[in-house]
Parts: C-alpha cells; sequence; structure tokens
C-alpha cells in the first residue's frame, strides 16, 4: 500500500441537494485521480438533523434517547449512499458505510456517544478491492454482543470527531475537514474585515479559539486529533485554495505571540449580590447548576467587606432563564441580597501560544480596550488566551482595536516555513 | 406465554405524519392494554420512499442497487422509531428494531429481496421484558458472514411480507394488515356502487384478486401466508370495523360460486400480425421481453391461415413503449406484417374458488357481456378465474352488469359460520 490515504469530512451545508452531492463527488473523484485511497465521512443533508428532530418533537415532548438516536441516523445514512451513488455516475468505485458497518463502536451513551473503538477492517477491505469508502459520520454502535447492537450518535458536530478518529485508527496520511469557510482566521472575518486566514495553527490554540467561539471545529474533535498526533487540514468546500493545518506547532517558541482573537456572543453575565462570605459558598451555587447541565464559566468572587462579598460568573446566553430558575431559590436561602444578570454582553479573547511566558501582552490588551473606550467586566485567563467581558454593543471595536494592536492582519515570517512542512 | 401474540402492520397513509402517527400508536396501547403482546410492523411515511427514489434519481439515472437498498430502508427506521417514541408518550413501553435486528435474513438480492430465515430471539426477549415491538418493514440484511452484513429491501409492498413472515416465524395468534380500505369486496367500491365487503376469502381467491389489480394486499405476502398457513384480518387503520379475513376457506365446496370481481386498467395489447407461422417464434418474441423484466400476459395465438398467423398478448401499459422497442427490430427480422398496439384497453376478472368446477360460470359471464353490449377481445382462465379482456371505456358497464348477474350484492349464507370461526 503505497498510495497516500486520505480521509475527508463534507458537512451537511456541503451535501444540500443533489447538485452540491454532485460536486462534492467530482471533488472527491478529482483526489481519487489524483493517485489517493480515500475514506469520506458526511454529515446529514442540510437541515436534515433538525427536521428530523422536529417531527419527533411534533409527537412527544420527550422523545425516547434510543429512538432518536436511531431516528437521527439515518440522515447520515441517507447523505452516504447519496455521494456514493453520485460517484458510481462518475465511473468511481464507491460504497457508502454506516458508522457500525465501518466498525465505529462507541460507549452507548444515546446522544452524546464516544467513541470506545475503531476496527476498520471492512474500511481496509474495501479500499483493497479499490473502492472510495463513504462513511456516515455522527454514530456508531454501541459495544455489546451481538444482535443487541444498538445505534448511537455522538452528537452535534460528532461527524468531524468521526473523520479524525478514522484517520487516526487508519494512520492517514491526510485529514481534510470541508467546511463553508476556507479555514480558521485571525479574527471572524465577518466582524473584522482586516481578519487573515492562518496556514498554520497549534492544536492548543485551535481548541481555545473552538472554545470561545470560532465554531468551524468542534472541541472534541480536535482534542482526538491532539491526542493521536491527526493532521487535520481546514478547507472550504466550495472553492480550490489552500485551507489551515492544524497540526503541533514546533515553531510556537520562534512564534511567542498573539495568532487570533476569538468571541462570544451566547455568553450572559450573573451576580449574587452581597452573599455571606463563608465556606462553601460557591458549591452551594454550583453544584444544582452543574446538576442541571449548565456549563459556568469566567467565575470571579471580589474580596469581601463586612462579611459579604459580590460573586459574579457567566453561562450560555441560551441556559440564563433556566439558571435563574435553579438559583433563585438558593439565593434567598444563602441570604444574599439580590441575583442579578446581564444578557448584553460579550466575551472577546486573545489566542496564542506563546501568551504566559509573556505577561505584557495582557497589559498590551487592557490598555488597547481602554484606549478604545471600552470598559472590561470580567478577566479570565488560561495557559494560552487571555479573555475579557464586555458590553455586546462594544464588541466589534474591541476586536478592530485588537486586531490592529496585535498586527494581526500582517503575515507572520514563521507561517512559511510550518506551511511549507504541513503540505509535505 | 398465555397472552395472545398479534402481528400488526400499518403502511404508509397510516403514518403519513405526526397526527396519523400518534393514532395509530392510540390505537396500538389500546390493543396492548386489552391484554396482548404485540408485534408491530410498519412501512415508510406517506410518500417517504417515493421521495427518497426521486433525489437518487436527481443524482444518477441509474442508482447503484446496493446504495439504493440503504437510502430506501432509511425511510421504514424512522417511522419505526416515531411510532415507539408516539408509544412511550402514552407511557406505553416500546423499542423499534431494523429489519436486521429482528433477525429477518434474505437472499441479498438488492431491491427484490426474499426472506431466507426468520431468527425472532431478539424480538421474543424484548416482548417478555413488556416491550410492544415496533418493526422497520420491507427490508432485511443479507445472511453473509458478520461485519459484511449488508441491508437488502423486499421490494413495493415489502411491508405485509414482513409482517406475514414474522407472525409465521413467531407463530402469533393473529396477523392484522391495517390498510386505507375496510377490507377485501366483491369489486372495486370506487367503480360498482353496490360492491360489498366480504366476511372471509380463501387464499386462493385472494390471489386472483391480487394479480388482477385489487391491490390490497401483496401477491407475496398472500403466498407466504398460505404456505405457512397464517390467517390475515385485513382491515381499516382509519375506522374501528371488522376486516375481512383471509385464511384457507373449508367452506369452499359448500359455496361454489363467484366471489369478487377484479378489474386491470394498467394493461395493453400487442398484436404481432401476420407472422410465419414456425416453430420457436413465440419464444423468438417473448425471451427478449422476459430479459427486459416485461411480463406478458393473456398469450392468444390464432388458428393459421397460408403459412401466417396473428399473435397477440398484453403487457403492462406503463411497459408499452420499452416493450415496442424491444420487439420491433424482433418484428421486421421474422417477416411479420406489423406491430399493433392498444393501450386503451382493461381487463375484467371474475374470481372463485368453485369455477373450474362449474363450466357453467364462464358461459354465464359471455352471456352477460354480450347482453351489455361489451365486445371481448381475448380470454384467459385460471383454475379459479376467468378473465375477458375488453375496451377501457366499456369497464364499468361491464363490471356493473356481472356484479348483477352474480348476484353479489347479497351476502353469502355460508360467509355467517365462516366469520364466527375466522374471529376464533
Amino acid at each position: 500500500m503505497d498510495r497516500p490515504l486520505v480521509v475527508q469530512k463534507f458537512g451537511g451545508s456541503s451535501v444540500a441537494d443533489a447538485d452540491r452531492i454532485r460536486r462534492v463527488a467530482r471533488r472527491i473523484a478529482r483526489e481519487r485521480a489524483a493517485g489517493c485511497d480515500l475514506v469520506v465521512v458526511v454529515s446529514a443533508m442540510g437541515d436534515t438533523t433538525d427536521e428530523l428532530l422536529a417531527l419527533a418533537e411534533a409527537i412527544t415532548d420527550e422523545p425516547d434517547a434510543r429512538e432518536l438516536d436511531m431516528l437521527l441516523a439515518t440522515g447520515e445514512h441517507q447523505s452516504a449512499t447519496l455521494v456514493s451513488m453520485a460517484l458510481h455516475s462518475l465511473g468511481a468505485p464507491a460504497i457508502s458505510l454506516t458508522g457500525a458497518q465501518a466498525g465505529i463502536t462507541t460507549d452507548g451513551r444515546y446522544g452524546r456517544a464516544r467513541i470506545a473503538n475503531v476496527e476498520p477492517a471492512r474500511i481496509r477491505e474495501e479500499l483493497h478491492r479499490g473502492n472510495i469508502v463513504i462513511v456516515a459520520g455522527f454514530q456508531g454502535q454501541s459495544a455489546v454482543a451481538a444482535g443487541q447492537a444498538e445505534i448511537t450518535t455522538l452528537g452535534r458536530g460528532g461527524s468531524d470527531t468521526t473523520a479524525v478518529a478514522l484517520a487516526a485508527a487508519l494512520r492517514a496520511d491526510r485529514c481534510q475537514i470541508f467546511t463553508d469557510v476556507r479555514g480558521i482566521y485571525t479574527a471572524d472575518p465577518r466582524v473584522v474585515t482586516t481578519a487573515r486566514q492562518l496556514p498554520v495553527i497549534g492544536y492548543e490554540e485551535m481548541l481555545e479559539l473552538a472554545h470561545q467561539g470560532a465554531q468551524v471545529m468542534q472541541v472534541r474533535a480536535v482534542e482526538l486529533a491532539w491526542v493521536n498526533d491527526v493532521v487535520i487540514e481546514v478547507l472550504s468546500s466550495f472553492e480550490d485554495a489552500p485551507g489551515t493545518v492544524i497540526r503541533e506547532d514546533p515553531l510556537v517558541e520562534q512564534r511567542n505571540k498573539v495568532r487570533g482573537l476569538a468571541h462570544d456572543r451566547n455568553v450572559a453575565k450573573v451576580t449574587v449580590v452581597a452573599v455571606p462570605d463563608r465556606p462553601g459558598v460557591a458549591r452551594t451555587l454550583f453544584d444544582p447548576l452543574a446538576a442541571a447541565g449548565i456549563n459556568v464559566d469566567m467565575i470571579v468572587q471580589n474580596v469581601g467587606h463586612g462579611g459579604a462579598t459580590d460573586l459574579s460568573f457567566t453561562v450560555p446566553r441560551v441556559e440564563l432563564a433556566r439558571a435563574k430558575k435553579v438559583l433563585d431559590p438558593i439565593v434567598r436561602e444563602l441570604g444574599a441580597r439580590e441575583l442579578t444578570t446581564d444578557a448584553s454582553v460579550a466575551k472577546v479573547s486573545i489566542v496564542g501560544a506563546g501568551l504566559h511566558n509573556a505577561p505584557g501582552y495582557a497589559a498590551r490588551m487592557f490598555g488597547t480596550l481602554a484606549d478604545a473606550g471600552v470598559n472590561i467586566e470580567m478577566i479570565s485567563t488560561s495557559e494560552v488566551r487571555i479573555t475579557c467581558m464586555i458590553a455586546e454593543a462594544e464588541l466589534s471595536t474591541a476586536l478592530d482595536a485588537l486586531h490592529g494592536a496585535f498586527e494581526l492582519a500582517k503575515p507572520d515570517p514563521v507561517d512559511a516555513a510550518a506551511t511549507g512542512r504541513a503540505a509535505g
């Protein structure tokens, strides 16, 4: 087997209708003609998953989790067979496989299964027969006794994870994620006009960008790629243009600078005002939120005065109403003065693998925002990221100012070398 | 296991939307509350199968057979999960199974697979757990080595076959086919206003009615029921009314009369005029039609005059254009004078298990048609049927005249006894 093996993944918008499916098939056939073995992972067509969810909700408020997974998995079965048919009509030998047929087994948790194992014997066999293998993304079967295996889905964006897991199991030479954008940018190009596409980005930086709302790829898929050392290329399915390579970045030390900006509008701030400052208060507040499945982020506790303190944190904006319902009785019980919320906030982050070694970046970020007249309400940091919460109305101003201050529009001289290696 | 076991099948129109699915679920839950174990076979929702076919055809003129089966099978997966969800929401325990999970294996022929075996261990287990088992109809997996099994579909109307096969394998007490009509009639009630629903009909009579265009049930399903002695009840999913029981009819000898009329408009007449009257001519004409998958029926060859003869036969009207294309060069080669076709014909049949013992029926049929001014163009007979081809314009006149002549509107006194037994 001297032919290079490439795993490609096409998202729902890339296979949204018959025309797009034929276009994707032409692209796959071209790659094949160039001499590659190909495993192609597809998502469900366009809004199919949402339509199936709506159908289930028209029947019952609480669809059974097992049945819902069986239902949703049909979306990817359909797109996989259609892409295979389109390849046949181009004279390219192809076969579609369900997640189960592709050898993907999961931990059996409906709706949010994790891949437990990939046993790609059938895929290898089909490749050996000369077939392009089309795999239904987003799913696998639970690893139980024969005849009892159930279909489980991997949750939203699970097709990215399918592609990375297959690339790892097959030791693929490349793993290409085709999306409706060209790649990863220094900032969201819909907001910052000078945003520049990055030729290469490290796993850790990509994770922070993904976490902070630059949702080109699912966080889980990036994590899986990092652990398994799978080099990912993110690129557009609608044009022939170089994408962004996500990989271990050996040039981090030479770079030591901000690589990009992330922002997130799906955020709301919650403040518990004048809560008694005694041990266990945070747990009393956050345990019930965790039990309700609400993610809490950016927790800030002010220094207490007179036995009371203010505690602020953020939750996803879509969860704010539920969070308030959970917290209201607890806040009364704790004897806090009140619970205030603010849904018109946003997070803006600078991301770069070198940030934690260079404290000057935080100061430059805060200074830039101050100069632009943007007030910082909360701050949080990680190894590769500094995040400020600001008023949503000032988000665009903040992004433009930071993009300029960190010279993100200017190509990084180190990138040329990195790209050369990534393409090899 | 003293509870009676009932297999029910609901067709596509019975589960066409969320409202109908909820209605079907209520009906199933009611039956369950009455103390039955239930296995329910469902077809795809409404026009889903046609929509999936259209999608495939939008991508390629010749969809790969394997991929098409994978694609079409998703329709029944979807309806099965939705019916199961609807039952859950009524508090009735239920689980949906694919054909493969239900233990249905086939001979592996894509698009027209035959059931090779049913191993209902999983179904029995789920029944034992107290579940109503919803089975995706129309499909099974090919019986090959583990990990290589493929999804195969049983062809149009295959869900009827699934239901009968499961009823046979499970030794069910009843097999109910829910449709959009109340049962089997003495004639098509849309054409003959005095048509009467039959309380009971024999397998052989039912087969002839089905073959001749009374398409309430698929021929294959009736054959399978006959071989396995499965008693079928055909009834309406939209009203609570007694249906028609299909079973071995022990009262045939006492009946000895016409049980019903069938008709078929999907027919066209082909005549090869003045073809040389020598051995092998029929084969030369019919072998290529068989190879093209075109069914030929009602073959009539006139007595030859002067070394030439006229040969007439019928083909399905939808196949006429293809049949002409196949035959034109052959007719020239054979030296026949010409090929004429007539698509404005129809078949009308009298059906009854006693017909072959009572030659008077044929005479009465021909006489009745003559009295009604209907010209007979061709005649064919079987053990339980006499069919005449007539002009399509005279079909309604012919059906009314025959329905009156054979007193079909009048209940059969023997039926009361038969119904009593069938219900037991």
